[in-house]
């Protein structure tokens, strides 16, 4: 089918009938791809009945936002993407999320969860304010109902007609979490599906009328939905309730949503069930395995990775320690604390998708006298700077955070790089800032993090080094040169790896363990030497800069070379492309060193 | 009476028939010392009775946790610094916010809205870790209901036995907003008020049962509301709601709250109504008026400041563009949008203490083709910085920020001061900074905004110079020097004027209008020239580094001094008070001058 269906105007031309196959057509496609190419299976398997409904339903000029936007691959497909598909989430590909650069019909740039209804509610004002007339749709995952600026949107959307999808699959990333989002729905994926089936068994059972019977009752539950169904979680939002529809049958979703196309000119939520993996067996029962996938051709180690050092190391320190606890925000597998929770569940919180709640709630733990960590990743912790800054640093609390993809994050993208934490954290007073390379001093900073006076922030990128060195404050001289003309300062395992490959006679090689404090002391002893320092971060407010104003500050007169991400985005790509494209691989730094030495 | 009670002990030993007489005296000393000291007069009225029956019913090693704190005078009054209170907001004297250093009855530093919940959580969480015994109770107000960390935090409480008082006042700082927070109480002050005393009057009249009967009726409705009100807002996260009390009451407030400590283990929300400014009868009719007051000596010209000149700008573009809105977080008033909100309602959008939601909005607005302004000051503009970065920079929209409070904030303090946004804004790619020191330059660039692609932050202090020079997009150089010894770039009119101040024979001062980008060809043009860069604000990752990483990287020679605030937090003191702190007073420079130039 998908052979015919190459764009919106040709999904239009399809009967009904039809969609059913076309939709088993691209969740093959789904499977066969994303499987080899990795990237966000088990989501998109959920969406694909609801994609291909939205735009059999609606029109190119309507604006579809798609929250946490990693299942509009289904999307992508029927917009005239499919053909190009298999580039997805590679160099110049497709992007793993919706994307206006790549086409107008990705309206909305979306990564973190939780902006879609903020953004939506925008797109339908601004029609107002250009006399416009096209729909607005967000759809929104039941995990981003944990997020507060998902609530913060609904309490604005009053009567500004715009319709939200509620893609209620049971779980954010990991378990559902809150009271709010229990009390949503109380009818559930497994209690719903197994009663339905139940009822159609029971009804099909009956001789001549039972399959008509079955179909009746159905038609009668739709049109009792649209009237009467109340759910008091969005009556406070006076917000128009439609639900639960199970989103996996093509045509009950085609009839709700031009219902409310039709008929609804007030702010309406649909309320749909869907199964995340659905078709993909493997996927459907183990759907945060399955969250992500890395594609046959990924080759990494994932024997060893930061978030198992993470997880062992917070569990040895809670054995030997009872004021310790542990935070994290829907991620308790991607951040390794899986196991703590396991091991502690008394002292494990996951708090849903709400980064700013987890560190303020991480301070309250702190002033309450226990050791708070907070395991969230770089590029979600911008949403707690706020939290960080008011709550914890002014109160100098000893809160640890442990900020797994800094740096580089290759294949997710603009929306997910960890490009920007050396900035945001190092600016905070109180705050240190540590920067791990290798495994060993990864676990010792969680050791000293519960032995350090105010908060400690450590940062590291997935993969470590395993390399012998451990973390005693100081800064690591892993190259160590007597009179040395170049030192080369680098933050993190990719960039130490780079500067010992591309270190020549004469080169100093240290492993910044520490971006803030500085090694003050080492700075002082290293003479005449020019500098070079390499981070995975924008070099606006970021590491090298401060080595600069030190070197100013003291009146020290050594040359500095700051090399990092210049003032722009990084686009999807390999860990290594990315880095090219920044000008931090090997080869471009060398020519930097020479230019630099002479 | 405060003669007799000094402390919360004090407090203990009154009978509850003397504790009116208490209030009273304290309202009295609330509104002489804060109309002479200047602070925020009309919240404190309110919780007169609240925070006495809170001392009186509760022990010092119960937490309260104070949202927003500004609303804590009385409760410092009550432990123990009734005496020192004239000092409040001055240097070394009290802070006018909750501050651990200060007490540790102040069990928690707040100051931005909503964080409340979040960190009393944390603290009953740490109870349990710590096998402790406290009460734990959080007062918020009604405005931080908009806020999403509350609700973050709701969502996360679940049977955690906790206090929870919302203190409404139906309105936050300007009037309230959002559908959730209309329906958590049908029952609003007026209304209630109006039909407790008609019913009271009536009852009186009865002859000789009149006083008994109101009196017997007031007892059953008390026990009823223990027992059978609901709430549905609060249903939704499971917590138990007692409501709505009369929060100027004070015997109906010991009632209840002793009532809940003593039989109830469950998260518990007990729902007051008090009055903003209660019993200044000024303050009672313009309570957002009175929400903070500058004090008699204070001295400072109102007629003309920057939130004037911001709603006068507005409007004037507005006239003459349609597609221009304009959007603040409960703050109409203080931004000077309330001009805006008086002439073009349809295209202003005031969405409660909600930050991060007001942000992503505007980039929704801005896809859709419109042109939205975002004023919200500094020190909150805080909460929005991943929505910034991920909804508006990475699609490069063209949002504008109107940032006031910038700088030096003077009495409010640690958690008010914005002296970091330079930084957190600097380091974000495509996003402007600028940087007005006149009112001629802060309306030329808001005009400048509507035709910029891509997102604009203007940055500027409370008060601007009303000084004749405009923004053309170029620094503006305001002392000119041919062959300048020493070039002085100088940020915002505080620093501006104080290097006019010190400027001697052979120095340039320059009015620096953009942060970022920095006026390249202007670098390029200043010969040997040493450079001094002044800017309120932290020295890492602001104004001054990027000017030293600039000249690095050009292989330019010139010395480079950097002043700005060091990495720390900043206590309340008067603005010229905290520029002498900081080393950024005319004497100091000075000093600093004629070291560099040696």
């Amino acid at each position: 089918m998908l052979e015919i269906v190459k764009s919106v105007e040709d999904l239009k031309k399809l009967d009904i009938k039809q969609l059913p196959e076309l939709c088993a057509d691209i969740r093959q496609k789904l499977i066969d791809d994303v499987t080899l190419a990795g990237g966000h299976l088990a989501s998109n398997l959920g969406v694909v009945e609801l994609s291909v409904a939205l735009h059999y339903v609606f029109d190119e000029a309507d604006k579809i936002v798609w929250d946490v936007g990693h299942q509009s691959y289904v999307h992508k497909i029927l917009t005239g993407r499919g053909e190009n598909f298999c580039s997805l989430r590679q160099k110049d590909g497709l992007s793993g999320f919706p994307d206006y650069e790549e086409s107008v019909l990705d309206c909305f740039n979306t990564g973190h969860a939780g902006t879609a209804i903020s953004a939506a509610l925008g797109l339908a004002k601004a029609r107002a304010t250009a006399n416009d007339k096209y729909n607005v749709i967000a759809v929104v995952g039941d995990g981003s109902m944990t997020c507060g600026l998902t609530y913060e949107a609904l309490n604005n959307i009053k009567d500004t007609n715009m319709l939200i999808v509620l893609n209620d699959n049971n779980m954010s990333i990991s378990d559902n979490v809150g009271a709010a989002t229990l009390n949503m729905s109380k009818i559930r994926v497994g209690k719903y599906d197994a009663n339905k089936e139940k009822l159609k068994r029971r009804l099909q059972r009956v001789p001549f009328i039972g399959k008509g019977l079955y179909r009746f009752l159905r038609w009668c539950k739709r049109k009792a939905k649209l009237r009467f169904v109340k759910n008091s979680y969005f009556d406070i939002f006076d917000l128009k309730y439609v639900g639960i529809i199970d989103g996996n049958e093509i045509k009950d979703l085609i009839y709700y949503l031009t219902k409310i196309k039709n008929n609804v000119r007030k702010p309406t939520v649909l309320h749909i069930v869907t199964k995340k993996g659905k078709g993909y067996s493997a996927a459907e029962t183990d759907p945060e395995g399955y969250h992500s996938v890395s594609g046959v051709n990924a080759g990494c180690n994932m024997a060893l990775d930061s978030s198992v050092v993470v997880g062992d190391s917070l569990c040895n320190l809670m054995s030997q320690r009872n004021d310790v606890v542990a935070i994290c925000a829907a991620m308790s597998k991607a951040t390794g604390l899986d196991v703590v929770k396991k091991e502690y569940p008394q002292r494990f919180y996951d708090v849903g998708i709400a980064e700013s709640h987890a560190v303020t709630f991480a301070a309250g733990l702190a002033r309450g006298g226990v050791r708070p960590y907070v395991a969230i990743y770089s590029t979600f912790l911008q949403r707690s700077y706020d939290q960080i800054l008011h709550d914890v640093a002014i109160q100098n609390l000893p809160v640890t955070f442990l900020i797994d993809r800094a740096g580089f994050v290759g294949a997710d993208g603009k929306t997910h790089q960890g490009l920007f934490d050396l900035s945001y954290l190092g600016q905070i007073p109180n705050l240190k800032v540590w920067t791990p390379s290798t495994y060993a001093e990864l676990s010792q900073m969680i050791k000293e993090g519960a032995n350090t006076d105010g908060p400690v922030a450590i940062r590291y990128t997935k993969s470590l080094s395993d390399a012998d060195r451990s973390f005693s404050g100081n800064w690591n001289i892993v190259r160590p040169c007597r009179n040395p003309k170049l030192v080369i300062l680098a933050v993190g395992c990719r960039m130490t790896d780079i500067a010992l490959s591309v270190a020549n006679d004469g080169t100093e090689v240290v492993d910044v363990t520490t971006v803030k404090p500085l090694d003050e002391v080492y700075l002082n002893s290293i003479g005449n030497a020019k500098i070079l320092t390499l981070e995975e971060n924008v070099v606006k407010g970021g590491f090298g800069q401060s080595v600069l104003s030190f070197i100013a500050d003291c009146g020290l007169t050594n040359s500095v070379k700051v090399l990092g991400v210049d003032d722009c985005f990084v686009r999807h790509a390999k860990v290594e492309e990315q880095m090219q494209m920044c000008g931090l691989d090997a080869e471009h730094i060398e020519q930097i060193i020479d230019k630099f030495l002479k």
